[in-house]
């Protein structure tokens, strides 16, 4: 992990970028799938299930019975640990639905408001591996709930035994996900932006993945399939001032580095004592872990950072757009007018990462590779469309009538006006 | 224009079919534009515009000697008109914004929270061309100032004297633009995508356009650019029962048709004699249009539908999706409950599609082509970002602590676990 000193605010920008990725011959690859599951759907399924997974499906959907099945092995105690999730999550993201939203009289006569209504048909993308990412099914399925989302299908790729994580299974089940599919990679995001005959196609896709998944998400959306967000690598950026608890930050930087090897962790600081006890920390800690090899190789993207004072930090991290932001400090609501972007923040020493990743009740996923500049996390907002009414009386078209017909003239539009007129027209000979 | 007079339910998705664009070769040259702009930014602009715009530039940003002559020359009756637009406007998107969210106390000592920051650099486009199109102006302006935008700069082409329509100009002063540059089509969402050495580069990009534009849109949206919505021709569908007024409901079919040859018109009833109405409506008020060509076009891809009853008639709605949605019926509240998938909906006889376009206050910048049924059109909400916040005392750690190790441990992620667990430990041991 290297270390910067006081460096020039013209060196900044050079110091946010972000582990380059190799993406040669990916779009080519992803499409040809795309193109594959578009044409020959189901049968595409099982032969690129086959042929990735290495698995040979008798079937695509989980049957109830083996979602049944699965429940019953999960520990008394994670059940109880994923249901208290639930509930902070739940309570959260609750508070983010609009009831009918008010009506706004913008002149006497003129009605308008807005109606925010569940998308029809969603699809949730998890992705399988090492790590069975139960909780993201809590992060998607509650807002999608709670946003009324009619049909909410999960596509998540199975073992070669053709299995699913049970914990997987129970949680999904818990948050009421209508349909799971065993499908993983770009062909799952592919089934359900086209569909197939198993699999029904939907209006928007959510959920993180690998380069695969990402590239084949951007490439659907070209075409209509509306998409949660980009995404890019996991990312941590902690500030820290003296009061900051160099143990907690150490333990903070690293649950982000376990990520994965092209995750990002930077601390910034204006107290090199602090500094110099964070790398401590992290020398001692990293040993113990697991996933020591990833968070190593996540360390050699990363960055301590000393810098005049948390005002900077702040500007710093502004530049940055983190997706998870720590205020390490005593004082830290102190310091949060000035941020801009970011895209989860945790305050004070015990508001660490996997708190918001688990069971506070904000959401996780969320915008990474710098998109907290002009992207928001997953809500309930994510879920929804806003459509707007109006209705107008007579008195409001005899209000407002004479400017629409002026306005619409300049700009050339006469039916427009012409549509105005007859009403106007029809009110003074009523 | 087509009737089709009781279609099977079966045959109702080839009718929701919009018009194929022929868009062969578009893809690569947009990417050329893209990629020279990129690469040689200002020299790129001066010389695209002299290619496609026939003009020579002596500079690309206009001056603020320029917008304050092109004020002095807007009467005073169309000042006064984009005035109260301006104000209705605004009082519709100002109740938008949403005050810093409540803070929810999902635990006790959990608080978690959302704040609505504006998105710091927008881009907004307006098409050159014939009309004029100030109203757009208004419509994206206003909400980028209400969100707090800092930057809101906006890209128009000029005409063949290398003049700019002063309405546009007048506008875009009115509602606050911070700079405005005389380029058009995709070298424009290029320019505000990269930045060149004039035109600073934006982090989302809003605004209609031809086929080249939305193509940039689309292509720079997968390098990180953010854009409004993915775009395609504009379309009302008309819903009217035996209480709609068959005079106006031609004039609103009419006033979308003007548009573009590619918009489409669709009028759905469960009365024969409103649809022989409106015909014989139709066929008397084109005439007298100066874009009746246009507008004869459009009709071409358009349809009149008789459906069973107006129930039948929201439910094709919802397959169709309608950018604009007019319900033509002096009961028109009673139908609004099923309404599910439409851009934005004008209730009863007085409410035609031009009030929305420019004075009532709503949003005329919607979903077309169908995405209705996964995207919002733009409001206030587009312009922000909305970050999320969390604060726990030790009491909320200690409250929901054992969970999230739970949950980590169960996805592997130990290090998760292990920032947790060193919090409990220091807190029992304090």
């Amino acid at each position: 992990m290297k270390t910067y000193t006081l460096p020039k605010q013209s060196d900044w920008l050079a110091l946010t970028e972000r582990p380059a990725l190799n993406q040669a011959g990916l779009e080519s690859t992803v499409n040809s799938i795309l193109e594959l599951v578009k044409s020959k759907k189901d049968k595409a399924i099982f032969d690129l299930t086959e042929k990735f997974d290495k698995v040979k499906l008798d079937a695509i959907k989980v049957p109830e019975e083996q979602i049944k099945d699965a429940i019953k092995t999960i520990p008394n105690e994670l059940q109880t640990a994923i249901q208290l999730a639930k509930k902070n999550i739940t309570t959260f993201h609750k508070a983010q639905l609009e009831a009918d939203s008010k009506v706004i009289e913008t002149t006497t006569g003129v009605k308008c408001w807005r109606k925010s209504v569940g998308i029809e048909k969603v699809g949730l993308y998890i992705p399988g591996g090492t790590a069975p990412l139960f909780s993201t099914i809590l992060m998607l399925g509650i807002p999608a709930k709670i946003a009324n989302c009619k049909d909410i299908i999960l596509c998540t790729p199975c073992d070669k035994n053709g299995t699913i994580n049970p914990a997987i299974l129970y949680t999904a089940n818990l948050v009421g996900i209508t349909a799971i599919y065993k499908v993983g990679g770009a062909q799952a995001i592919a089934a359900m932006a086209y569909g197939t005959e198993t699999i029904p196609q939907v209006y928007k896709i959510f959920g993180p993945g690998n380069q695969f998944v990402t590239k084949a998400k951007e490439l659907v959306q070209q075409n209509g399939t509306a998409i949660d967000m980009p995404a890019g690598p996991s990312e941590i950026l902690i500030i820290a001032d003296k009061t900051g608890v160099p143990e907690f930050i150490a333990a903070d930087l690293l649950s982000q580095a376990e990520h994965g090897a092209d995750s990002q962790v930077i601390l910034l600081s204006d107290s090199q004592s602090t500094i110099d006890a964070v790398k401590v920390e992290l020398d001692n800690q990293i040993k113990l872990l697991p996933r020591k090899e990833t968070a190593l190789s996540a360390l050699n993207n990363s960055r301590l950072i000393l810098l005049d004072s948390i005002s900077d930090c702040i500007d710093f991290s502004n530049l940055y757009a983190p997706e998870h932001l720590i205020i390490a400090s005593e004082n830290a609501e102190n310091y949060t007018s000035n941020i801009i972007n970011a895209g989860s923040v945790f305050l004070g020493n015990y508001s660490c990462e996997s708190a918001g990743d688990y069971a506070s009740g904000t959401n996780h996923t969320l915008p990474t590779n710098g998109f907290a500049k002009n992207y928001s996390g997953v809500s309930v907002d994510s879920f929804v469309k806003k459509i707007t009414f109006q209705n107008l009386t007579q008195k409001g078209i005899r209000t407002i009538g004479r400017s629409i017909e002026i306005m619409a003239e300049a700009e050339g539009f006469f039916a427009h006006k012409n549509a105005v007129t007859l009403r106007l027209k029809s009110i003074n000979n009523g």
